[in-house]
């Protein structure tokens, strides 16, 4: 499995992934599944995948040699995050017409999501989510977050801490800590983590980190947050459990 | 969907449950999933489920029945918990057999799964897990809860608070807190709760709580965990972007 995160915030974005796979439980790897495409001063580009590793290794391997070919239509020609969202969710589902109908008469699952985040010059920053069928949606300040792959775990402290007003560098803060809950909660999402931040209107990706297992400031928040979370806990008031709604 | 919780701990068990039930979204009621069959000295018997609810309805029915028309077998008769879940999956299997092939053919999920906890008198507490197949595994102290139906919300702040030595009543605390999280990021889990608190070697459900919508220690204890989760947040060390694990 795979945990990949995109936030957009006022003041930038915060794209982070984990960086396990498995096919199956006997056969775990890490791969990187963030991935850099942006050009210095004019665009930033990030796009992180999750699903059949074949199909995002495929679709990454096409963007990068639509680049280096120079072909018309690349992610360093489209004047429009817009305009790249459709190019990817396309380049998407010609691999799967080619391969989906091996997979599926083995049972294997085809399915792969995409998260593309950046901003053009002249734009303002975007986020999308590129569903497995092709087809896309946005981020806005209402829902400032999409989350690909092993969703769940990590759900419950962005929809408590996150919104779109949160200063970038807690919205990093706070990925970083729904990557940890699943980490524990699921052993198919593993280190490395890789995170982003990038600050609106800079075009350029200032900060990138990639914690390793064992990292000390993982291993720290880790630690800080276990004992806050026990903290926490402790203040609830107890159950009145002779109060009148007991039955 | 469903989140029903059990927990069983040095000193006792706590199920939990939510009520709603949805046949897509726009088929969104409530019905109580959990059912106590306890004979008050001699045994208490608790069972929540989660799944189809024509197949978990015909389960629960099949049991009160065999109670009340005096079975030889019923949860009334047998004589350890370990018969009980053999029992209970042998009714699922019977009552999928009858209609899993109209449900099939319909593309109608039939899966339902079950959670058994109690004690009998001259054994101690256990727990169960009863799978869709009808097969059933029970807790130990090295993995001292189950979950059935929508659970992965709710699991990092039982991965981090609960043991086999939790107090009861903080384990009973933490229950609630995990519906709570699992409510707030998921509109198929919804109130009323039901939780039951079960010390062992009392034969008696003495703790039996109904939280519905709006109820004051539920706001309460949602308010103070987003506070506290808050200030938990803020207390974890901002991230050292310019450390040597920046890439």
């Amino acid at each position: 499995m795979t945990y990949c995160l995109g936030i957009i915030t006022t003041s930038g974005l915060v794209i982070a992934a984990d960086s396990r796979t498995n096919a199956g439980v006997d056969y775990i790897s890490t791969y990187e599944k963030l991935f850099d495409f942006s050009m210095v001063g004019d665009r930033v580009i990030s796009i992180c995948t999750s699903g059949n590793l074949s199909i995002t290794q495929a679709v990454i391997t096409s963007l990068k040699k639509d680049i280096k070919t120079q072909q018309e239509t690349s992610l360093h020609s489209l004047t429009s995050m817009y305009d790249m969202a459709r190019y990817i969710g396309n380049k998407l589902r010609a691999i799967q017409g080619e391969d989906k109908e091996w997979l599926k008469k083995d049972g294997v699952d085809w399915q792969a999501s995409l998260l593309l985040g950046g901003q053009i010059r002249g734009e303002n920053p975007e986020l999308y989510l590129i569903y497995s069928q092709g087809n896309f949606i946005h981020a806005t300040p209402s829902t400032p977050f999409f989350q690909i792959g092993e969703t769940k775990y990590g759900k419950p402290i962005l929809d408590r801490i996150l919104t779109y007003n949160t200063p970038i560098k807690e919205a990093a803060k706070c990925a970083l800590l729904s990557i940890d809950s699943t980490m524990k909660s699921n052993i198919s999402v593993g280190p490395p983590i890789h995170l982003i931040l990038y600050e609106a209107n800079s075009f350029v990706i200032k900060h990138h980190l990639k914690l390793d297992r064992g990292n000390a400031y993982l291993t720290e928040i880790r630690q800080c947050w276990e004992v806050a979370i026990k903290k926490a806990f402790e203040e609830i008031p107890a159950i009145n459990w002779f109060s009148e709604t007991e039955v």
